[in-house]
C-alpha cells in the first residue's frame, strides 16, 4: 500500500507565481522556523503534554476496546454515542469514512449484523425526540463520552436517556445499556461509573478532547461497528514515524503547518479551506475545523502577551462546493488556501453509458466513469486556482481504509501542534470558551454561579 | 403568528463598545448607503433581473407543482433529487427544516406515506452505488434538476440512472420515473423532455440557481414530501413586502446587508458566521453559504474594475460549534460577525429529570428542559461574544414551519442583492467558475474544448 502523500507545488513560486513561496525560502527561513517549532514540540512531547502521540502504542487501551466491542458492544441493534465536540467529531469522521453515509439505512445483513450508529450531540429536543422515538432502548447501547464528565449538553441528554432506560427496563437493568468514556479518575461520570458499576473506558489525562480520536473516544464506537482499532493505529504510528523527520521537506506534518502558517503570516491567507473530494470525508473536514480553530485561535501568545491570532478553517466538500464556494475562491480576496483531500480509488464504480452520442453536451460524459469525472473536476479546480494565483495543497491516499484514516488523523494532529509552535500559542488549551460556560451555569442556576445581568439583544430598540 | 424578527443591538456601539456601529452613523451614512443600494435594487427589479421576487406571485407554477405532486409524485416510495449547488441546496434546506433529520429512517406510516427523500449531488461513485444499491428503481422517481441542462455531475448521474431504469423497467417505462426541472426553453434536458415526453417543470429564465429555492427547484421536491408550497410562498411574500420599506431601520434585508457590509468594509470583519441553533437548520447554513459566497465574491466591480472582494460565509451550528469554533470566535482575530438563528419553539420537548440532586455538576440540569438549555447556551454565547467586543445579530422565528422558511429564504435572498449593490458587484453572475468548467470539459474530451496542459501538482519534486 502506498503511504499518504502531500503535494505542494501549487503553493510554490515556480508554479504559482508572485504569491507563491520561493524554494530558497522554503529551504532557508521556513526550514529554520520549522526547526524552532520542532524543538518546541519535542519539549512538549518529552514533558508528556502530547498524550495523543502515545495512543498508537497503548496496547492496554486496544485490548480494553476489543473486549468491550466483542463481549457486548456488538450485541446491540443500535449504538448511540452521546457526546459533543471532541467527544463526537472524531468518531463521526472515522465511521463515516469507513461505513459510508447510508449505514443506518442498511439491513442487518448488509451491516453484517453490526449495530446502527447514531450520535446525540446537540442539546436539540427535536433530534433527541426523533431518535429516541425511533429506537428500542432495550436493544440500544448508549456510549456517553465526556472527558470532564460534566459537559452540559451531554450530561443533560444522559439524564434524559437514563430516565427513559429506567422506565423501559427497570432500574437494575439500566447499567447494562450504558458505557462511559471519561477521565480515568476525576469527574461526575467517573464517579457514577464506580458507584453504579457502569462499564467505562478511560481517556488518558494528557489527551484533550480534540486530540482524542485515537483513544477510546473514537476507536471504541469504531470497534463496535466493526472497524479494526489496530489498523487505524498502525496508520497513525506510521505517520508519526514519518513526522519525526528532522528535514522539513521530509516531514508531512511539518510541511502542512509551515506552508499554511507562512501563507497566512507572510501572505495574509488566513482562511484554510479543507476540501476533500469524497462524500465520506465531510465529517473529517468538521473534525479538522475544530482541531485547527480551537487549537490555533488564541488571544494570548506563549508569554501571555495579547495576540488575537489564528487561521479560520473552512470545511468544504468537492465537487459540491465548486457550485458554492469556488466563485469566491477564484475571484474574491486573496486570503485563502485550499487543502484538497483525495482518495485515488473509491469503493464503488459507476459506468456512465454513452446514451446520446449526438448531443454534444452529454456525449463527452459517455463511456467514462463517475469517479474519473470527480478527479478530473478536482484537478481542473486546482489548475484553475493556480492560474488565478490561488494556492492549494493536495493530500492523497490510495483508498479510505482504516489505515489511511489513521494516517490522516495523525498528520493533522501533528500539524496542529507544529502550528501552535509557529503561531506562538498553546494548541492544547481553550480559555475562550470559559466565559460562555460560566454564563450558562449562572442562567441555569448552578450552585456557585451568579445569574449575570445579560444585555438584551434588542437593547435600544435595535430590532425589526 | 409573530413574524420573523432581527435584533441587532450587539453590533451597535452602545452595547458592543468601540468596534460597534454608532447609532448616528446608522441613521446617517449607513442609511444613505442603503438608499443608494435600494435605488440600484429597484432598477434591477424594474428591469426584470430579479426573477425570484416574482415567484411568490406565480400562481401557474404553484398549480403545476401541485398537479405533479398530487397526480403521481407522491405515489413513489422514493424521491431522488439529482442536482448540485443551487439545484439541491434549497430543497435540502427546506425539507430538512420541516421533515427533520431522520425522515428516511421513518416507517411508511410515520411518513404518512410520503416518499423517502434522497439527493444525488456529488459525482461520488460511493454515494451513487450505495443509494442505487438500496432503493428499488421501480418505486423511485428521479427529479433531475439543472437550469442549464448540462451540469456535468448531474448529467453524468442522469445518464447512469437512465441506464439503470432501462435495465430494470424496459425502455418504454423509463420516462414515468423521470421528472426534469430545467430552463423553460433551452438546454439538453429541455430537449430530452420534449423528445421523450418526460414531464418537466420550468425554472424561469431570470431565476438563477442560487435564487431558485422558491421555484419548482425547491418547492416541487417539498410538495412531493408534503410541504405546502403556498405556505412557503406566503412567508416569502410577507418578507418581500416588509423589505419594501424605504427606511433602513424598518427593512430587515436592508439591515442584514448594511450591517454585515459595514462591519466588513469599515471594520475588517469579513467572515460572516451563520450559526443556527437547531439541527434542522444545518442545511440552511449551507444554502446561505452558497448564496453569499457566489453572489458577493467577485473579481470585478460593476464598472469592470478589478476589486477582488467579498465576505467569507462560514456555516456553523449551535450549540455544537461552541465546542469547535467558539474559541476562535472569542479570542482570535476580530474579523468575524456571528449571525445567530433561533426558533423559539422546537417540535419536541425533552424533560431533564432531577436524578442526582447531590451531584453539583448534574443537579442544576435537573428539572429543566433540553430546549431551554439550548437557548440558554445561545444567549450565553451571544453575551460572551459581546463582552469580548465581538458582534452578533440574531434572527428569530416562532417555529420552523413552511411560512417561516419562506420568510428566511426571502430575507437572505434580498439581503444578498442589497449586498451586491453595497459591495458594488453583480450578485447574479459567477464568471469565476468558468475556467474550471472549461478545463474539465477539455480533460473529459468534450468536442470544442482542448485538453489543456496542466501543471503537475508535484512539479519540481514538491511532494512528500
Amino acid at each position: 500500500m502506498t503511504p499518504l502523500s502531500l503535494s505542494y507545488a501549487n503553493v510554490m513560486a515556480p508554479a504559482l507565481g508572485s504569491g507563491g513561496i520561493d524554494p530558497e525560502r522554503l529551504d532557508g527561513e521556513l526550514a529554520e522556523r520549522f526547526q524552532r517549532a520542532r524543538a518546541r514540540v519535542d519539549r512538549q512531547r518529552e514533558s508528556g503534554e502530547l498524550g495523543f502521540l502515545d495512543l498508537p502504542g497503548d496496547r492496554g487501551a486496544v485490548k480494553a476496546i476489543r473486549e468491550v466491542a466483542d463481549s457486548f458492544g456488538q450485541w446491540f441493534e443500535n449504538l448511540v454515542v452521546v457526546g459533543i465536540g471532541g467527544s463526537s467529531l472524531g468518531a463521526r469522521a472515522l465511521t463515516e469514512a469507513l461505513l459510508g453515509v447510508h449505514w443506518n439505512l442498511r439491513s442487518d445483513e448488509e451491516r453484517d449484523h453490526f449495530p446502527r450508529l447514531h450520535f446525540l450531540e446537540n442539546a436539540d429536543p427535536d433530534s433527541f425526540t426523533e431518535l429516541l422515538g425511533r429506537i428500542d432502548p432495550r436493544r440500544t447501547l448508549f456510549n456517553v463520552v465526556s472527558k470532564s464528565g460534566s459537559t452540559a449538553e451531554t450530561m443533560a441528554q444522559f439524564l434524559a436517556v437514563e430516565g427513559i432506560l429506567e422506565a423501559a427496563l427497570g432500574e437494575e437493568k439500566v447499567g447494562g445499556h450504558l458505557l462511559f468514556t471519561t477521565d480515568p479518575s476525576a469527574g461526575p461520570l467517573r464517579k457514577l461509573a464506580e458507584a453504579r458499576g457502569v462499564p467505562s473506558m478511560a481517556i488518558p489525562a494528557n489527551v484533550g478532547g480534540r486530540f482524542s480520536v485515537l483513544s477510546p473516544v473514537g476507536l471504541l464506537p469504531g470497534a463496535i461497528v466493526g472497524i479494526d482499532p489496530d489498523e487505524v493505529l498502525a496508520g497513525a504510528a506510521e505517520m508519526a514515524r514519518r513526522c519525526e523527520a528532522d528535514q522539513l521537506r521530509e516531514n508531512p506534518a511539518g510541511l502542512v503547518a509551515v506552508l499554511l502558517h507562512s501563507l497566512d503570516r507572510d501572505g495574509g491567507r488566513s482562511v484554510h479551506v479543507m476540501m476533500p473530494y469524497a462524500d465520506r470525508l465531510r465529517n473529517l473536514s468538521l473534525w479538522f475545523q475544530q482541531l485547527w480553530a480551537e487549537s490555533l485561535g488564541k488571544g494570548q501568545d506563549l508569554d501571555g502577551r495579547p495576540v488575537e491570532t489564528g487561521p479560520t478553517p473552512l470545511a468544504a466538500l468537492g465537487a459540491v462546493d465548486q457550485h458554492s464556494l469556488l466563485q469566491l475562491l477564484m475571484e474574491g480576496p486573496r486570503d485563502k488556501v485550499v487543502l484538497f483531500l483525495r482518495r485515488k480509488e473509491a469503493e464503488g464504480r459507476v459506468e456512465i453509458p454513452q446514451r446520446y452520442p449526438d448531443e454534444e453536451a452529454l456525449a463527452y460524459l459517455g463511456d467514462s466513469e463517475l469517479g474519473e469525472l470527480l478527479e478530473v473536476e478536482r484537478r481542473a479546480t486546482a489548475e484553475a486556482l493556480r492560474r488565478s494565483g490561488r494556492p492549494s495543497l493536495v493530500v492523497e491516499v490510495d483508498r479510505l481504509d482504516a489505515r489511511a484514516m489513521g494516517e490522516l488523523f495523525m498528520l493533522f494532529q501533528l500539524a496542529t501542534v507544529y502550528g501552535g509552535a509557529l503561531y506562538g500559542v498553546d494548541p492544547l488549551d481553550q480559555p475562550g470558551v470559559e466565559l460562555g460556560k460560566r454564563l450558562t451555569y449562572g442562567l441555569m442556576g448552578r450552585t456557585g454561579f451568579d445569574a449575570a445581568e445579560l444585555a438584551p439583544e434588542d437593547a435600544g430598540g435595535f430590532r425589526v
